[in-house]
């Protein structure tokens, strides 16, 4: 395990796209090491955390909610419908009151892609002094949510290179997809894309090619599937959820078609009987239970890099 | 008091409809163990539960918040408004999540009459690993709020054998209502009804028989007041608050026609002035205070059972 | 410092109305031994609290949630919009509850001017026994915020007799203001108001003057800005924002003409560019981070006060 020294130490935790290999590597291993039952460090001062979700959310905030928890760190409850944002006050005067008030670090999703760049901008110049962890910031980045998928992989295989993995379904909207795609090929892995064309554009193509999910999936070490966010693209789809099913979900019979040590991903929450088969959610293939459970790990270890990397852990 | 290996254990506790008298009796000598300044265990790892209300409440939630609390538990903040339930996600599968993020015990209010029924019958095949304690299903049942009822009884009388109870008005929708009928019934006690008359049907002659409130009062142990709940029956219930009160309310004139040691008990929130006069919610036959002290340590016992059921305490 | 014994004891703290001078300098001691990183009193069991807020708030909310962790005490979450009071239940009963179940104190934000006045009457002959401290109400008082504004007055000047005090803006709506200016004039400051003459009536000719901005500011030690609360009155205030700052505002220019040491606060939240402007904010003079560094401290002591009234430390 690396020593206090040689951990990684960051600002914020805003975007998987300066992460390193090793660093991701290093990212896993201390996760592991949670999620081994591995000792927490103790704090020489309280660290006050709060969780600042403006969009709906259950397991990512309870995950870090948990993470924070088992850290050891106070959280301050943040109500963002009761708040002073309802009064019209920007973020970053909201953060500016968090922060005055003594809180360290604040976790926060939020619509607006990128939200965090004027805050970091802002922080040069001006008085914040906390650090930003990034839930998920519009159809950006979800880099806690991309880093749990790695965790999950490489619990898997032990490794990335080589893997061919299939990302299926609203490749457009999802921060899910845009986060692990980048990651994935940078860490060695083989990506393929399906599900709805209209979901599909050439920014793609550089990660990887477009194939029919009946072509694919039979050759796949990982199905990553995404969510048919309703709830995000108001328009007409032009597809039910049973014909979604049909022609780009798993389905029973897609699933035996698969390799041996195949595993099937979805960030959650699922749509039963779309992105795939009630009954396969529990399969022995699925691992989205795993992926909530290693979650926890992960957010401890991200949160951890930030402690480090503002000096709040004190002397030890 | 009873040790650890001949406490009650029970992997959910979900409706009053099993519990037998011994183990009512224990539950109830256990929360005034509590209520006496009793130690609570020390369990050898974190215990994470989670507080999930869909309905309104207030003495309910904080209650069990509070028994959580005093029970060294950490409780993991779950907002129903702000949670995944709002993307279509079901019940199940939020718990799922949770469940898999580390929680181990779910309190859960929901509109639904027995919305246990699934979670249960799945747990038996999937993967869903958790304790559920009901805190109200829609118009069935509210196992807690019947417990503390019987042990604030329990605490006046010493034994419910004999004791003549009237539970007075909206039998019909009331879970309170149902519950401590069952109960009351199989513990010996000898019931009534009273209260509008379309508010009562012939499913409840098998717990006890309905009178007028005039000729029921005079002769009761214990009146059990029901809160007219304008926020469940939205059609016209036919009278004001004002005739309720002359009709079916305790007045103050009513008060003084009681029985030298009879008691006065609601579940809350109370309506002054419709249910009873606002003056008499803090009159000495009243209870109302007595059994939100007492639903606090009767949570706490509830709870334990399900930690003993679950093993979730460790060796000790 | 002072000892134990000498220290305030307040059964309630709801307004900053019948403080003596040498009380507010006892809690200014008392905050700025807490900022000092001064120890804070093991209590012999524990204290529980809740914070009410029926108004939208946040630096307020978790100033006093912070406040409550570093005293040590257990803070149970309440959100009042899942509460009893959704079903009708008035504020006393909601109390009666809370306390029965275990709370011993709660911090109150409320929009109806002098909601106390009703729990505490009730108080001398009824069962309440919890210590409220008034967060806020309608537009009646701020005792939080006027006291963190007195230590940081106190912070910069470390006297308040003869400093020259501005206080700009919606005199008439803001509890501020009206905590303000009582406790400054008795404290010895000399008072001025500025802002439009359609929120300054007669009852401020008691505390102080009215300038204009021009006029005064290049006289002033201190210049407390209000918000402009669009959303407190509704009806059209008659000009825009830009043309409020023009007239009103702390623009760059009138800064420039600002006394040497003379400083800037707000009670938050700020419209940019309306009461000030936007670079402002963080200026050298602006004290409004350190206005909401110090609530915390200023509110660790007021609720000291109310937990050494009612006993509830316990013996030491």
């Amino acid at each position: 395990m690396l020593n206090m020294q040689e951990r990684l130490k960051l600002q914020h935790f805003l975007t998987i796209k300066k992460l390193k290999n090793d660093q991701v590597e290093e990212l896993i291993k201390r996760a592991e090491y949670f999620k081994a039952g591995g000792a927490v460090p103790e704090y020489a001062q309280p660290i006050y955390a709060v969780n600042m979700f403006f969009e709906n959310s259950t397991r990512t905030h309870c995950s870090f909610e948990m993470a924070e928890r088992k850290l050891g760190l106070q959280t301050i409850p943040f109500d963002p419908v009761a708040s002073s944002v309802k009064k019209g006050e920007t973020l970053y005067d909201t953060l500016l009151a968090l922060n005055s008030i003594g809180v360290n670090l604040a976790v926060i999703r939020h619509s607006q892609n990128e939200y965090y760049k004027e805050l970091i901008d802002l922080d040069e110049t001006q008085k914040l002094n906390m650090g930003i962890v990034n839930a998920g910031d519009g159809s950006g980045q979800h880099p806690s949510q991309c880093l749990l998928d790695m965790m999950t992989i490489h619990e898997q295989f032990g490794h990335f290179k080589g893997l061919k993995i299939a990302i299926i379904g609203d490749l457009t909207n999802s921060r899910v997809a845009r986060s692990d795609m980048r990651l994935l090929r940078q860490l060695g892995a083989k990506l393929y894309f399906s599900g709805p064309t209209c979901w599909y554009s050439s920014e793609f193509t550089e990660f990887g090619s477009y194939g029919k999910v009946d072509d694919l999936l039979p050759q796949m070490d990982v199905v990553i599937l995404l969510r048919v966010q309703h709830e995000r693209h108001k328009q007409e789809i032009g597809f039910s959820p049973t014909e979604y099913h049909t022609e780009y979900g798993l389905t029973r019979k897609r699933y035996t078609h698969m390799k041996k040590n195949a595993i099937i991903m979805h960030p959650g929450p699922i749509n039963r009987g779309v992105e795939l088969a009630s009954e396969l959610v529990e399969s022995s293939r699925s691992r989205f239970a795993k992926q909530m459970q290693n979650g926890v790990f992960m957010r401890m270890a991200m949160i951890e890099a930030v402690i480090n990397g503002r000096g709040l852990g004190g002397k030890q």
